[in-house]
Formats: structure tokens, C-alpha cells, sequence
């Protein structure tokens, strides 16, 4: 039977459009799409125009993207889309570590490095100590972890930003937990830094009057065998950013202390425990 | 005040950062789309790999854009999203004559030509009489009003999608009616064709089990002063594909007899009266 479109039947007419044969997960993800958009353009009457600027503006952000750039992940963040996702996915018991955003900047391959050695090997920034423990959700201690942290340096950027002005590797590594569950390791405080706005993306935020700064954070990517993978990012809490996160990453459980440390060479201290959840 | 991000309160968590200052409509559009798109991924339980594929399908679909390919269209009209604009933007009285989807292939500044004269340059296809009147809702006659016409040729193409094949401005032509409000022009009777489905948005609808396929139809613009622009097809009345249209453009009413001619030169005849909606 021929189903015709009709303004208020306009979703049941492309869903029913759908093949049996396809695949059933498909056809339910993208009938549930297909009645949200159209719901959507119902509710806001939206107009030619309005249909004219999106197809813009999603075709900018298409083109914008490169090995270098991923516009339509900036975008997903900014509308908080990724951290929902990430949510949904990584559902934990209470008193187990949350997830975050992953972000565009983890580089696979980071070196492999002791307990207690420095990350930042350009020198610049406040020197800080970064120390804490991996466990289960028992408060066992979890040997074996392997912890790969990643941070900005003391300008705002990621090595991969800046290949020809920061050392390789710089501000990365990789840590394995002994049997007493705990880490270790220098770098530098991390600083709050806005994601790039030059694109489609920088300019729906100016619009909307939101500003493109998230608040200084080390991310931790952290796997252990039996456990699941834990995503995340420990911010600095004293950030000004920490309320208005441009991606939505800040959960309130991953604000971090950084004490001061009078004398000696290293000038802050972060302490951040992990709980892992068995898989 | 700081809202921090949780998966129950996802969208509000969004939309809370948007500026006082702000465009109210842009805001009215963002915070519609922003609930529309988390209660999508909510319902269906996004995973992390379909949010993955999302990214790189959207990113495939921007890059596709061209001067001549327009990927982002053929998405926003394969999931009948144009149709629902058009339809939003475009409701009218009960007896006038309905819109559908504009596509891409019209062109600007095509040959004004003589009631009767013959648009197929090729010579290719079936001839056939295309003629009729153009109507106010009291049944009057519309003098002035400029008929803008376009079709594909035999073949299925359109003279822009075969610059080096076709003569420039094949089966195209603008048409004013006199006091009678009568048109009257030649050309060859359209047939069905399918979209550009070599890009993202084929492979979408060879996933969902859907064909690209258009049935045949004759596009035409009408605009008259005082009168509201219609925007429409009219539908040869016995294409395989009239039920199934790949961008929903069909609506019941605007499916017009198709008769064939017995003896003389012409083949077929196609009589379609349209109803123009006071501005």
C-alpha cells in the first residue's frame, strides 16, 4: 500500500517506508530519529529559511573536518550530545569513578614510564605532583592498572597542537600500578584553554552567547584486566570555568583538590582516587 | 549558579547555558533541538559505535557537497524532513493547489517563450501537450501569471546533470498567461529517475531496504502578483514509483492524467488546472 505524505502524518509516512528485511537495530534507531526531527520541526514551526541556514551549516561543519579537525564532534559536545551518550553507555555504581568526555587529543602510543617520573618536558608551568590510588569498589587495592594521563601545557595546548613547538610526548605518559594500587607522577597544573572556535561550531556559540572555555583538567584513561574502562578527567577546583564547561565534562565527584605546597621544588599537589568497576 | 551535567537532566543542563542576550528564536530553535536530539539518543539507548558511525556518516555526507552535489539536501529529502518545511510553510485553503519539494535542479533566467511553443531541444522521448488554467480559489482567471518549467529528458536526466549532452535549456521555459489565465506548451512526457544514491545518503537508503527512485513529474513555479508562489510537480498518473517516492513528494492531488493521443504527431496529452492562494 502507498502511503502518501501528509503534514501531520509526515514521520509515520517515512517510517513506514522502511524495508523488513533491514537491519531491525537500524530501523528502530532511525525511526525514533526520523519522529524526533520531525517532532522537532513541528514544535518550532521552523521556517525555509531556518531549513536553508542548517543545511549551511551542517555542510560548513562537513567540510571544515580533517585528519587535523572533527567539527561535528565539537558540535556534539557543545550540545552536550557526546557527554549523554558517554553517560548512557558507562551507567556505574555510586561509588565508582564516572566517565567524561574522551576529546580529540588522546594519542595512542604514549611512553611507558616509571612511578614518579615527570610528564612536561618543555619546563613551562607550575610544577605539581599528581598522586592517588586505583581500587575496587571494595577499596581493594587494583594492581595492574594502567594508567595513560594527557594534559595541555602551561600556553593552553596539547603537544599534537603544536608539533613544532613542544616536545613530543609532552605532557603524556603511561603508569602501571604495583601491588599497592597507588600512582605517582610530576607535570605541570593543567590550565583551562577554549576549544577551537574559528569554525561553524565557534560561531553557533558566540550566537547563543556561550563561550568556548573548558576548565584546566588532566585526563586519565585508565584499563585493568576484569575492570571497565574508565574515561575520565580530574579538574582543578579552584578552575573559574568549572561552572560553564563549553563540552559539559565537569561532574561534580571529578573535582580535584590541588593544595599548594610551600617550599621545594614542586609548587602544587592534585590527589584524586579511582574506583573501578568489574566488567 | 553552575548546573553540572547529569544524564536525567541532560538538555536542561544545555539549554541553562544559553545568553539572556541572545536571538529569542535562536534560543526557542536550540533548546527545541537540543530536547528533541537527547530524547532521541535516550529512547534508542545510543551506543557509543553508532554515535561513532553518526560522526563519520555526517562528516562523509558535508565533504560530498559540491557546487553541483548538495548531499545534505538529499538527507534533509529522503527523511521527508524538506516535505515537512515545505508543508509548515505552506498550508492553504482546502481547494488550492498544494506544494511539494522545489529540488535542485531548477535554474534561473530560462527562455520566456509563446503559449503552444515546445520545450524538448533534444528530440528525445514521447511528445506530449502539457495544458491547462491557472485559477484564483473563486474559479476566476489568473492574467500575468509567469509559468516556470522543468523536467528531466528521456534519458532521466536533467540538461544541468549533461551540460556536454543536452542542449542548454532542454525541457525548460517560462510561459505567462494572458487574460484566460490558459497555458499551453509542448514537450516530452517525464520519466521516473532515481537521486544521486552513489554518497552517504544511498548507501542509507540501500540499508533501510529503500530504492532512490523518483516517478515521473513535471515541475513547475508559479508566481503571479498578489498571489502566494506555488512551488509543485505534477505527477504522471501511472509511474511505478507514484507510492513510493524517495523524497515524499507525492500528494494525492497533484497526480495529473497522463491520455494518450491516437493519430497526429503528439503522443500524449496532460490537462492540470492550478488554484493560486491570495497573498
Amino acid at each position: 500500500m502507498s502511503t502518501f505524505f501528509t503534514e501531520a502524518a509526515s514521520a509515520e509516512a517515512v517510517n513506514a517506508r522502511m524495508g523488513e528485511q533491514s537491519d531491525p537495530r537500524l530501523r528502530e534507531v532511525m525511526a525514533a530519529l526520523v519522529r524526533h526531527l520531525h517532532a522537532f520541526a513541528k514544535e518550532v514551526q521552523l521556517t525555509q529559511r531556518e531549513w536553508e541556514f542548517a543545511i549551511d551549516f551542517l555542510t560548513r561543519t562537513g567540510q571544515l573536518c580533517s585528519r587535523e579537525r572533527q567539527e561535528f564532534i565539537l558540535l556534539s559536545d557543545t550540545l552536550g550530545f557526546s557527554m549523554l551518550v558517554d553517560a548512557i553507555n558507562n551507567r556505574r555504581p555510586q561509588s565508582a569513578t564516572e566517565n567524561t568526555v574522551f576529546g580529540p587529543f588522546h594519542v595512542q602510543g604514549a611512553p611507558e614510564r616509571a612511578m614518579g617520573d615527570c610528564i612536561s618536558l618543555d619546563g613551562k608551568g607550575e610544577s605539581c605532583l599528581f598522586e592517588g590510588s586505583v581500587k575496587d569498589l571494595e577499596g581493594n587495592p587494583v594492581a595492574g592498572a594502567r594508567i595513560d594521563v594527557w594534559c595541555d601545557n602551561a600556553d593552553g595546548y596539547y603537544d599534537v597542537q603544536q608539533p613544532a613547538e613542544q616536545p613530543r610526548w609532552n605532557n603524556r605518559g603511561i603508569f602501571t600500578t604495583g601491588a599497592d594500587g597507588r600512582y605517582r607522577f610530576a607535570g605541570v597544573k593543567p590550565v583551562s584553554y577554549p576549544i577551537p572556535h574559528d569554525g561553524p561550531v565557534g560561531q553557533m556559540l558566540e550566537q547563543l552567547g556561550r563561550h568556548p572555555w573548558r576548565p584546566a583538567h588532566m585526563h586519565f584513561l585508565i584499563t585493568a584486566p576484569g575492570f571497565q574502562k574508565v574515561v575520565t578527567h580530574t579538574f582543578v577546583g579552584d578552575d573559574a570555568w568549572l561552572g560553564s564547561d563549553a563540552v559539559f565534562g565537569v561532574k561534580e565527584r571529578l573535582i580535584a583538590r590541588y593544595e599548594r605546597v610551600e617550599g621545594g621544588e614542586t609548587q602544587w599537589r592534585s590527589q584524586f582516587d579511582f574506583v573501578l568497576t568489574p566488567q
